[in-house]
């Protein structure tokens, strides 16, 4: 298994579901339809019609039903069948997966593993969405890679100053940071300090700070499957321990959520946040566009090494300094894969360690 | 092997073969040139040089041969190699496959296993499209899906009551039906009547009976590898067996011939036609195109569960009453398929039996 | 293994690489950067970085080095890693390969073998793209067909009778030729006369000779793994060998080196040349795009026939009396490629010899 299936996932954000209406998506290999019924709610069912495979997704809402699209038949929320048209009885073998679905802070949460562990409680903390102290964008990019390379991209910053000078990073992002690591059992923090540098293009577009220099950070933290959030931000440089609170500061957060579609390809969920300006739309609108460009850059990068994967190339990888967090947060993902097919009674072979079968 | 050979196949329209011209295509995995020469006759040949496999159908008709276009070899109707240009002497074995052919009712008829069992009188009967008593129109989809999907869905009508709302179906197509089945050992029937209903968009829009409620017949036909026969129709509700031979009825045939190209796509061969209104081509036209629209939804379905299959998603399928001509159909191919395989010395795999590697 | 590794290859056209530019390519399965530093010189290094794959050709040149676009680590001309950005000390481990590279005659010559046996002599003369004495053009054609069915093209020139009437080709080049053919232990030559023949459509268009009536000549030469030089011309018929020297001659060369991509891909590179009109630089483009038009249909072939044998199907081939040469080329081909598998260790499957793993 390739995937993490005891895991909440970002199936979709809120609104890719409309109301009485369904969306066909691919989530850890399995053919998923999220849909809302009259009450609103959302739903997951397996998006297959268990009579001839034809996709649940292509039929229509009724109730807090899906009517399939081919032959009629219809599936309750619970993925019973209900309804064989032109048939009375119903066999106790139609029905289709049913899914746990979860709306929280904009986004729509699936389980995919087995249901009796899915412990809403355990859906990781994206609150600021939904905060009326934070105002912020997100959205949801398709990327034609293996999540992970994602995540490593997450845990190492360093990459700002060469993939993204023209926004949120610049030389001094990798010149002038001290770096520290926190690796737990099943999770990771890297703590990232760049004092009196300049700040990047995009700080100064968001003119949130006067100052020509600043003391900026990066604060990541690594959840697995895949859930990395970044406290970021900068401030006047060489503020004092008892200044720093009171000190005027510009605080962002980037928050990820990297959902596997298939070996090769990711939904990859993010949106970024800030607490201050909080009546100015535009702002907002023009931080997201800083980040959203940044981010598309990034996309280019996975898919390019994902080209090379594929490619079949085996190369053993050299590591850096900077890798620390990001091999940490992939051993984790790596150690959990090997836990879930003992578990199941399944030998993982090395192909689908790391990042799928031609690492 | 995935396709029942010693069947013919209908391998083209009349008119897809100009005089003097080529076509080339695949059918049950094979390439294939089909071509007339000087004579007008339809004839085809392995759609490979034997010398360097460049198509033969990217040559040129010369009297009833063929030139390759690489190096100009010729090979007669009987595949046999004639001229190697700048060569006096031709190698026995200069030769490429022949394949027996009849043009019949406006398709051309390709025997695909061993020659010597093509026998002509075993082409099913499609003779309407040519009888003066009868007026139609039949066309070519390809449609990316294995064959079988398509005999499923031709022996089980239900559908229409789902995919076809806006033409030939409506809902009393399943809720009012009364079905039966004639299972042989190579051919099925399912008789399907629905009693004193409102009739479907198509027929209204045909105008071809005055009554806002009808008594509607659908007779399916299927024999091996992949024809299905429908006569459907439909005329005053409640007729006495003595009234219905004269009454005043709208009778339809939809022919069907369904050609493996590949495992997963397939030449999908139909034809409509009617009885009445012989002189009124505009009513044969709206008619076809009522059809045509049924039918193009129809491979939009074929292809989603095509994909869904070679996804690989293994699933048992649950049956319905309404499946029972369509599973019919299927196991006598399937059971053909194994016969064959036994007569050829090999032994299929269960993956070659229904809808191929996936299923 | 699929391809002769111990020979230099045609990488690129000289104006492919700008100055200060790099270009990414594949070469023999291999993924390599071309690049010219500060100094001009052509240089090429493996197209991953060591660290996390990502293509150094989407990094920048800086001095004679590459600085990868993603994490800023720089790769100097050796291929050795010289900085990491934000890290004192350079592991060992950190290089990628180097690959001797050679400027010559308007072509970037790269070697994909061991280094040390890298022999700049090695380099196949192809002179004229530089030699005062003539004048020509070359170019670059992307091909999607393995590099044995172009050299095969080229060792059998019957096909100009069938494939290039419009441009190089008549019927008399088959059926007038005199063909002779020495076969060395690593060597082709292929030896055509067409004594008293209408010269072709291209060869009245260069307007270059006034005879109604020529004696044509093609001579042919190929080396492994891929070199095919064409010597072809055409004089008034029947000089005596006395007069021959002295005679008004129309002399071209055709310079071909074809360079495997993958094992279906292939990079042709080719050019055309004459030693006559030095001064009409209309009429080498005339010339060129007379070859031109011919290649281009050639590649149209070239790319059917590997349609047909990437569709798997298993056939022998027929061969003819104009195949010797060609026959010849891949017999040494193939038999080159199971030395160097010996001499590696390893051994070749039945597959990997001829046209790749569906012939």
């Amino acid at each position: 298994m390739a995937f993490l299936r005891n895991y909440w996932y970002v199936a979709a954000t809120a609104d890719e579901i409309p109301a009485m209406g369904m969306l066909g998506r691919r989530i850890c290999g399995e053919s998923v339809v999220l849909f809302r019924g009259e009450d609103g709610r959302a739903r997951a069912l397996e998006d297959r019609c268990c009579h001839r495979r034809y996709p649940l997704s292509k039929g229509s809402v009724e109730g807090c039903s899906i009517r399939c699209g081919y032959h009629g038949m219809v599936f309750n929320a619970e993925g019973q069948c209900t309804e064989i048209p032109g048939q009375p009885t119903i066999p106790k073998q139609a029905y289709v997966k049913r899914y746990q679905v979860i709306e929280r802070h904009r986004w729509i949460w699936i389980w995919i593993g087995d249901e009796e562990n899915a412990d809403p409680t355990n859906i990781p903390d994206y609150h600021w969405f939904d905060d009326p102290q934070w105002r912020g964008k997100s959205t949801r990019f398709h990327v034609r890679a293996n999540f992970k390379l994602i995540v490593e991209n997450l845990l190492d910053l360093s990459h700002l100053a060469f993939v993204h000078t023209s926004t949120i990073g610049n030389r001094a992002v990798v010149d002038s940071a001290t770096v520290s690591f926190d690796r737990g059992d099943n999770e990771v923090r890297v703590n990232r300090w760049m004092r009196n540098v300049p700040p990047p293009p995009s700080y100064r577009r968001a003119s949130v700070l006067p100052f020509e220099r600043v003391d900026r950070w990066q604060i990541i933290h690594f959840m697995p499957p895949a859930f990395c959030r970044l406290y970021v931000g900068a401030m006047k440089p060489g503020m004092t321990e008892d200044e720093v609170i009171s000190a005027e500061k510009m605080e962002w957060l980037n928050l990820n959520a990297v959902t596997p579609e298939t070996e090769t390809t990711t939904h990859y969920f993010w949106g970024q946040v800030h607490n201050h300006d909080l009546d100015k739309p535009e702002l907002t609108e023009l931080i997201f566009k800083e980040v959203e460009k940044a981010f598309l850059e990034d996309r280019d990068v996975f898919e390019e090494q994902q080209k090379a994967i594929s490619e079949g190339i085996n190369r053993t990888e050299v590591n850096t300094f900077a890798d620390v967090g990001a091999l940490h947060a992939v051993r984790i993902i790596d150690r959990l894969l090997r836990e879930q097919d003992t578990a199941m009674g399944q030998s993982i072979t090395p192909d689908q360690l790391s990042y799928g079968p031609h690492w």
